[in-house]
């Protein structure tokens, strides 16, 4: 059975055991202040060339979206985000959970435009009721977003500047982050991300990690006690070397970026064989996540020998699927995928 | 300066005052147990035909919003309503603050369309991923609507049938019930509602009183230790006899819905003399609220001499704007209302 | 049957009636900006020499509670008080529902001892574990306090120098502010207080409104867009008016401290025939409650023709009970009151 | 430097860093679905000899304790403990997030007494006031205690009795429930834990695991769509495999005991040496944390070479403080510690 259902199928990157097993015996101290932790976090600001960033790993990405935006809200205020986006469909309601309403907005290939947010927040001042509504509060986007797309850097330089313009704090969840930045045409990295965002998270969880999100505040803005802010949301590790040495692992060389390009080769080459076989594109993905339209008979075929997600129904007929890759997918898989995928036009 | 603006302009009507008057000097049990609560809820039950009612007085519509939907949702779930529901739009975030989303449906003139219904909690069921979702877990709607709209008696039908069908509560907010019932028109009573929903709210602010709303339970599903539940929202007042001489006055004899319908004829009045003088509706309204666009510099010149509420703009040159009649409005203000308003027609 | 069970057992002070009769057709604007409100901040304000005071009405004390602490605490906070406090033992769990822990501390005669907080702040930031403690945020003490006692102006000096040397708000309760400002040995008045707090109530429902407590913010602290917290917590009243016009009859001319003292001339009087009787009392106070320790026999007998409150079991055969006037309470069923206890002194 | 600070200073037992080796390649399902958790679930039921169990595993303590207490309780009760325990002292307001109150009561050597429990909830009931108080919902204890003692069978039977007679379940966090069930004097173990309580933790955290944390519900009594319930808290895993590995390696033969047993004899050892030292102990802890008072200045001497914790100040010359040992202490390090410790007696 082949398996592209989604890029966290498999443990973690075998480095990331290897200094698992070299560290074990070592005594640290706990709840984020041993020298593993305080070393990755060195090292994320490093390759940010924010030396200022404050930093702190949490163990799940909802746990991850729900502390920074409940800790970055003021309590009649709101989060905006696009409508498709992952706090605002695929989180269980966390966020509501902290008390805010998720503002939707609407999206363009999954990603949150400027200007509709300059319209939006306008419109909401404008309004002569606005003192009975939900404020406008901070701007959760994601990178890549739940469609694999990803923002440019003017993109997200737009998007800057009407935050900043209303004092907005914009937040980027980046749980596939190494996969937007290993993209093959982005013009995006760590060090712009964290120029034009005031927190950020970067994705340990599906690119090479157990478990893991860094959480990377870039203007000296973490909330006073975080820790303790963390703690009563139930997400502050005892045993913080877990988390500790995995990103000390994966921010060690290259290696983020480095596994993340592999699981763009391999989707790259999926993508292509896609498009050989004409099978349409629910949407254009240029990340590890590639999105098609299957009609139904065939995904069943297909279901016999590959596991992949189901997206959403497309009509009466097709089903979105989608088919990821990871850091851990080998070629030889894709090949097998490949093999078995009959062409797709007519 | 005639006021149109809002159906809460005025005190409460002058029987309340006499019988508060009447009643002052009486000692009373507090927290609901005076005999004024307990006859006013008597009453309720009374003419609804629904003797098993259980019925909790409250003083505001979105305390009573919030306290009916956290009440009735367990913690996974989330409230469906209509886009254009009060409870998602103009409630300060009220809801999430309890840690609920709103889940909202297109609006059909204001109103959530059964078949709509239907399709949502289908589709939802039917996506693979919905444990990650938040579950639907009851519905609301207002009657009259946001936008003054009024569900039929089959629509209402439908919508309970759906309901029912999927085990969601069914909670009307009736902060404007009164006119509701006495618009020209409608097919639905008390008994009729208290049978198809769940629970429902009957507005006394809006409608006659300082404050109060009535919170009905139809089906003995009041949650236990509701008391408490209720001293826990903030929303318990301890002398009581306050909501209980209102409700106790509104509902004796038909005051109710007597003064309603005066605001129904005043309201129709208005709405005459629109039609006549060709002002464009932004829909058609039954009940003691009116929607008209009107061009920027008319609205403004209007603005002198009366006032209304700004609803939303329409567009670069006109502005949809409320006028809004109550159980004080007299026969003389719309008189000169109406001799102010010019010719709209061109 | 004559009726000692508390404050609240009667409608409003008559003047305030005769305010709702003068004023009732005349519209006002709502949700706090009608002219009625306005005009009784400024008295308010005045009676407190604190011009730049901001005031808000809600209509209950629970409610009052929970604004003012949901609204002064960062999350990571909890607030102080007496152990005795209505906050952390009568108010249903009201502020643990916004999210915030209760601190108790060990009261003295229902109050919090200066000396106790400076003691467990210090002992709190010198544990080494605070981090993943509660930090103590605000402090909350009533006057009068739940048991009638009184704070000194020594005591209330000290109790504000430790919170502005720890920079923790002060709030005061002041759910029966008038019947400690009347009673007969203070030393504090609204000034006094306006200078020492950070924030307090004055309470109307208690002392003869129908409904209301005024928050006095007096620092230039109410947090900003109140007005939309306040909705979110369900406590904004759409006809405002109701809460002006009363609190505006209160503070006009010395209503409110008159009708105070007329409570606290009757309190006396039975407070001198227990005396008198030789009755134990379970607590010296100088306010409007009087707690009496019974023989439950004799509890038992007068019960039938006096109501009072249960306080509490004092042991296997005596009760704590609460005689409580008011405001309403009249000269003779004072003397009534007396005629029927007998000496219980053996 | 020797290291007796915590039972968390380590990585994780070598056995489950072999078997995430083992089995990093193998693709797995996700979110408590892979064949690990499965596994590893089923090996704790049959532990606990209740087939029926449903289990869930969380990364972290308070977060597996702020999840078992949301869920169970309804939203107008709290959670009794004993003063000292860990829900109510050390976990940074992480139940009253919830929006739950905290319910104290005295301890006795770190333990909850059922005629303590019974008195206090009879006393809850007979209050006249209790409708406005918070109702108790349900029984915390921990096991071992704070403190590091431990329940007999017959005093879990009694509290367990207690809560039977209220109907309000029992839980029992377990986070070092490994070193209660391997002290040389306890007559529990899992089978009567099981069947006593209504919902327990086994804590991994503590016990040879990087982290996690299984939440054991006895009694058919997991609340619907817990999975939902968790991913709401943010506490549910995607690559749960890194939980279903630990689990089932410290499941798998008796290593979760048999490493337990070896950190009581390493505290053992050392607690006979601070016998024979005559250092006062605390507290008498039978399990891996060993409390004992020190003088100010043997505490200094001591850390120039070997941590330990901080607990408490005991007078102005005299500190408490922690030595714990773990499943990786070892009695090298046990017996190096020993030789430092000078005679305390005098």
């Amino acid at each position: 059975m082949l398996n592209f259902e989604s890029d966290y199928t498999e443990g973690a990157h075998p480095k990331i055991l290897e200094n698992f097993v070299k560290t074990n015996f070592k005594q640290t101290s706990s709840y984020g202040y041993d020298n593993y932790s305080i070393s990755a976090k060195q090292k994320i600001a490093q390759i940010c060339n924010c030396p200022s960033a404050q930093i702190q790993f949490v163990c799940g990405g909802t746990q991850c979206n729900q502390i920074v935006i409940d800790s970055l809200l003021q309590s009649f205020e709101g989060v905006v985000c696009a409508d498709t986006g992952h706090i605002s469909c695929h989180e269980a309601g966390a966020i509501e959970y902290t008390g805010h309403k998720v503002l939707p907005l609407p999206n363009d290939n999954g990603k949150l435009v400027a200007a509709d947010l300059q319209k939006y927040v306008q419109t909401f001042y404008g309004d002569q009721n606005h003192e009975h509504m939900v404020f406008p509060g901070m701007v959760y986007i994601s990178h890549p977003t739940e469609y694999g797309t990803l923002y440019t850097f003017e993109e997200l330089k737009a998007l800057s500047a009407v935050c900043r313009n209303y004092k907005l704090p914009l937040y980027m969840d980046g749980a596939r982050l190494g996969y937007g930045l290993a993209s093959l045409n982005t013009d995006l990295d760590f060090e712009k991300i964290a120029g034009l965002v005031d927190v950020f998270s970067v994705g340990g969880t599906k690119v090479g990690a157990f478990c893991g999100e860094a959480i990377v505040f870039t203007k000296n803005n973490m909330p006073p006690h975080f820790d303790n802010f963390v703690k009563r949301h139930g997400a502050l590790l005892a045993k913080s070397r877990l988390l500790g040495v995995q990103f000390d692992t994966l921010f060690t060389g290259d290696l983020y970026l480095q596994i993340s390009r592999h699981a763009i080769l391999m989707a790259e080459k999926l993508k292509n064989a896609f498009i050989e076989k004409k099978y349409p594109f629910f949407i254009d993905s240029p990340t590890n996540q590639q999105f098609v339209i299957l009609p139904d008979n065939l995904m069943e075929e297909l279901k016999k020998s590959v596991s992949f997600s189901f997206w959403e129904k497309y009509d009466d007929q097709h089903t979105v699927v989608r088919f990821a890759t990871s850091w851990a997918t080998t070629p030889e898989a894709v090949d097998q995928l490949i093999k078995l995928l009959p062409d797709c036009g007519n």
